[in-house]
Order: C-alpha cells, then structure tokens, then sequence
C-alpha cells in the first residue's frame, strides 16, 4: 500500500544484497518514517521482541527471513544444525501467542533440513521466505475479495449510505506484507467506489490503533475516525456501527480467536446489538491442535511500563509520559480470547465460514485431518 | 481521606473567609497538588466545565456554591433574579449529563426565592451548599456501609482470600467530598482488614483511573494495579474478578445507568462470566422523569483533542503528546448507557436494590410518586 504516494511492502531485500533485509520500523509510527535494516538473525530476535516488526502475518514473514539469515550465518560443519536450531528457539521465543512465528520457523528448520548441501540450504530457505512473504501478499487479497462482499451487501441494503466499519488494533497491512487482513476488504471496498467510514480502536496500551491503522488509513484516504477502546459499545447502541472486522493471532480448530487484548468486549457489544462480528485471517494462523482457547491457549504478558507509559509527540519530538502515580503497579496482558460463539464468521483466503469445527474443516479439508 | 497523611475534602471554604472556596484542581493529578481558590461564579462555571472538579457528586456540591457566589454577586435590586438565573443557566450548561449539576442549582435558586431580602438569601444560600456538602459526605459513607456488605460476603465465601474488585473511572472521594461512591465499600473493607485488591482502569480518555483512583487508593495504602480498559473481559474470564463496581453520573428510575464510556463493555463482560456488576450511587443522581436510558438521555460528546493527546509527566513536567496522525480526526463520547438488565443491583445510601422501576421505588417510595 501507500505511505506519502508510494508502494511499499512493510519488509523487503536490498536490491543488490539479499542479505540485508529493510523493513519500516514501526515504534515510530505515525509521527517518524523510519526504515531499518537487519542483516543478522540476533537482528531479527530484536526486530520481533520489540515490536519494530509486529502482526502475526509479518512476524511469520521476518521469522522466515531470520531463519533464511540463521542458516547463512550457521558454520558450515556439523555444528551447522545445532546453530540453526539455536536461533530458531530463540526467534520462537520472541512472542509466544503468534502462531505464523512458530509455523515459520518450522517449515524454514525442514526445507534447510531437507536439503543436503550449504549453498542449497541457504538458497532453499530464501526462496521459502520469498514464497511465505507472495503468498501471504495473495492470502490477504483474497482474504479482502470475501471480505468485500460482506461490506457490498450491507451498502446494498443501505442503499448506498456509508457503511460503518470498526476495528480493533492493526490488522492493517503494516501487520502484513500489503493489503493487511481486516483492512483488505477496507481498501478493496475503497477501490470499488464503496462509500465507507471506519471506527478505529486507538487499542491500548501500545496504540496500534491510532498509530497505525489511522495513519494507514489516512494514507490511503480513507474517511475515519479514531476513538478510545471504550467507546465502541455506545457506537453500536446507537446504530452507528455496521460491522465489526478485526485480526486474530490465532484461532483455534473450533473458531476461538486470540486477538489483542479488548477484542472480546467489542465482541460482546457486537453480539449484544445484534451487529455481524468478523475476524479476517489466514489460515496459517488457525491452531489445529487446540480446541479450547480460553483452557489452552497462554496470554502473553508484556513489560507493566507499557501502560504506564504513553509515547507520543511533543514539540516535534518522540516522547513517553507517564500517566500514572510513580508507585501504582500495572499489569499488561497483551490478548484476549474471544470465544466462537460471539463471531459471526471467519473471513479466510478461501472464503468464509462459521465459527464451528464443522465450518473451518469444510473449508481446509486437508488440515482437519491433523486435528489432534 | 488522606493525602501525603493529611486529611482533606476536595472543597472547602476559607477559615476566615466563606467567599473563598477552594478545591483540588484534579487536572494535574497524580503528578501535581495544587488548590485552587473559586472566587467568583465564573470561577465555578470554568472549574466545572475544564474539569477542575468532576465526580457528579463534587460538581453538585460546587454548583451549590457557585449559586452562593452568584446571589453575592447578584446587584440588590430587581434585577437580583435575572442575575442569578444567568449564572444559574450559565451553570447548567457547563456539564449536560451530570444531573447532581441541575439538582443542586434549581435547590439553591428554590432556597434563594423563598427568602425575602437580600442577606436572608445569601445566608440560605451558603448554608445549604454546606448542607449539601454535608449530606454528601454522610451519604457515601452510608453507601459504603452497604457495599461493605457485599465484599465482607465474598471474602467469607473465599476463606478470607483477597477479594478482587474491579472499577472504572473515579467513582472516589475525589468525584465525591470523602469516602466516594464506589471506593466508599473499598476504603471501609480496607478499615475493617477484609483482603482487598483493585484492578483500576485506566479509563480514557482523560484516564481518570489512572490518575485519580490509583492515586486514591496508593495514598490510602490499598493494593491496586492499573489496566487498561481493554483488560477487564479477560480478567473476568480467568476468575481474576469478584466483583465489579462502578459510579454512575445518572441513573433512570428503572435501573439504567449512564456512567463514564466504557462502563457497559464491563457490565457485558461481568454478565458473560457471571460476576456481580454494582453501582455506587447516591439517591440524588437518580433521574425520576427519565424511563429509557437509551431512547431519552443525551450523550455529551467533548473536544476530540481529549482523545488525540494524553497528558503525562516527561522529565518532571506535565505534557501532553500528540498519539494519532496529525491528520486524523477523533470522536469523543463522554458516557454509555448501562442497561438495567446487566446490573446486578444498585448500592444506595438506603440499601442495596435490584434494577427495577420496582427495586429503586421501594427504597425511594417518596420520590418515586413523581414518576412522570
């Protein structure tokens, strides 16, 4: 998509090096455009932990680059499998809810496992990078033609009035590679002269929200309006909210979604208002071996100083503000499970389903077969 | 209650002087303490509309004095009523939701009409924003009482574990003149020795969980931990809460609650995993002519600039920072509506009752014959 006009990816190799791989730093988003260059797998571990690459689909992505790097930089004798696999459990530790890094990180290990020399070894496992990041370009356009029939009816049926559409955190393609998730039926409803307006969620505490999908949206000119994530249960009280799309992290067998922290309560509103809840994702994300996520599936918890603290500009500069008392402890759990029976449906690559074992198994016939 | 030791109320009249009212200008806590003296009717009219004072119960109490100040001021003449009806209009409009605000004006503009010269209305006037006062202070203490009850139930159910309570906004002594309104049972439980631990949100926009319950409770010594608003569903979900308890700013004489935005997404999750949901409120802030708190009550919508910048301290100082594209527009809603079939009782300073027109008219039978 677009920053100040032009096309970019969020991650992509040097034109002449494919061992300098760039991505857009997102800590500093919207009020810095910084482009950062990570040229070893210890790179990528930080990249991953400290969020200047973060949504599960880009996380994949960087993993697989991580691990593209690991093998390059792994001795080339026998300790060769021992140093990749060194890396591979230090990316995995990174952030533990985000499936993509784990499935990465995995079909990365049997490629370069699988092939026997060095140089096919690296060369194999930058082609599966490649591969993971145009697949993931094409899941989430597609993921967005579903999508966009949904946001086509309900502007049928309201005769060509706006449709309202809310989102919680970034499921934008600054989460993605292009397109993003929840966004993709944004942009391609954007396109097709859809009239839209969109309800984003500032998401705290890291404000994904209003850093990132409103600046995206912005970028893009789209007609938005940020709010505080408190305020979207009055919106669709008032029939100001048409549909709810948002991202997942990960979604269980049985069509639970993990998804930033506050996505249940917005959940909870949908259903309560009788509004259609959508979670778009693609189906790397869905968690075959898990049945339950609210019994099975850990929430991370990230650093207290990420609520205490907000960063913004001031004066031109970045700054973080502490917006508590100095002795006030805080906790900060980073997702929420939303459970499936407050979903309306799950906006995939090939289609959309219900959130049921049944509806999911339908649509990836030949995953259900692994379902533990 | 206390602060740095010291006891205090959030308003107060000076030793020598009962034309100088002085409050705690809330703006700047937790990082700052200062008291600013109100010496005129306009003073009042700005502290309440910038939120020098909030809290329904606290900007009834100033209302009452700005009245005060307002028959001062008023020229002793026949133009005295048209005077004090201005500031009374004036008054009115500062804060369209807060119904505490209406109440204690058309009290003191009743008390000023009844009595015949100039010095009988001023003396009624002062002393009965000092009654007003009074009768706030012993209201919550009685709320309190009565919401003791609750906790002291649910910590014998636990063998005397910590009882974790959750909380939105600043239903505290700083809302109130002492104790507050759902504090008022965590500060008497605390007093008791009751296991007590309060998960606080931080309720944006203007985070007055952040800033002023946190700091409450701290400086009362009661264990806190500071969320963000999109926590308490997950929470809730994981048996980390026992009981929600929030303020309300109104309530309809059926049990609908109108209260700080964001309320109803916890009551939605209280009810979707069976946790007590109750409102602290005194009887005054019930509405008696309003039946569907939905279809009638108005929502203050304020600047969008509250939603755009936080407020923090950086380096020592109180700044504000800028967390959304320049060019993003925001929406601010001050309140949501509560339903009453998702509160589990409302706590009074006559008892606690059930959300009815039924429950509230027993406890109130004298007011509620004025049900329109």
């Amino acid at each position: 998509m677009k920053i100040d006009g032009k096309h970019f990816h969020t991650i992509w190799t040097d034109d002449n090096d494919n061992r300098v791989v760039r991505v857009i730093d997102q800590r500093y988003l919207p009020h810095e455009f910084i482009i950062k260059d990570l040229k070893s797998s210890d790179d990528f571990v930080i990249a991953i932990k400290d969020m200047i690459v973060r949504g599960a689909p880009l996380i994949g992505v960087a993993a697989a680059y991580g691990m593209y790097l690991a093998a390059l930089e792994a001795p080339q004798n026998q300790k060769f499998e021992t140093s990749v696999n060194e890396v591979a459990e230090k990316l995995r530790k990174t952030r533990p809810t985000a499936i993509n890094l784990s499935w990465a990180i995995e079909t990365q290990l049997n490629i370069i496992n699988q092939k026997r020399t060095f140089d096919e070894k690296i060369k194999a496992a930058f082609n599966n990078a490649v591969l993971i990041k145009d697949n993931d370009i094409e899941t989430c356009r597609k993921i967005g033609e579903f999508g966009l029939s949904l946001i086509q009816n309900i502007s049928n049926k309201k005769n060509g009035d706006t449709v309202n559409i809310l989102t919680h955190c970034n499921a934008g393609w600054l989460a993605c590679i292009d397109w993003g998730t929840a966004t993709s039926a944004i942009y391609q409803a954007f396109k097709k002269g859809i009239k839209i307006h969109i309800w984003v969620d500032e998401t705290r505490p890291r404000n994904q929200g209003a850093s990132l999908t409103a600046f995206e949206l912005g970028q893009q000119g789209i007609p938005h309006t940020l709010i505080v994530d408190n305020a979207g249960g009055h919106l669709m009280q008032h029939g100001m909210v048409d549909i709810v799309i948002t991202g997942s992290d990960r979604t269980t067998y049985t069509g639970d979604v993990v998804n930033k922290i506050g996505t249940y309560l917005k959940a909870l509103a949908a259903n309560d208002n009788n509004i259609p809840f959508y979670v778009a994702l693609p189906s790397t994300s869905i968690d075959w071996k898990t049945k339950d996520g609210l019994e099975e599936i850990p929430i991370e918890e990230r650093d207290e100083e990420e609520v205490r603290f907000i960063q913004g500009k001031h004066n031109g500069k970045i700054k973080k503000v502490l917006i508590a008392p100095e002795a006030s402890p805080a906790a900060n759990y980073g997702f929420d499970i939303t459970p499936a029976r407050l979903i309306t449906g799950l906006i995939t690559e090939r289609g959309i389903c219900g959130t049921s074992e049944k509806g999911i198994s339908d649509l990836f016939p030949e995953k259900s077969k692994n379902i533990a």
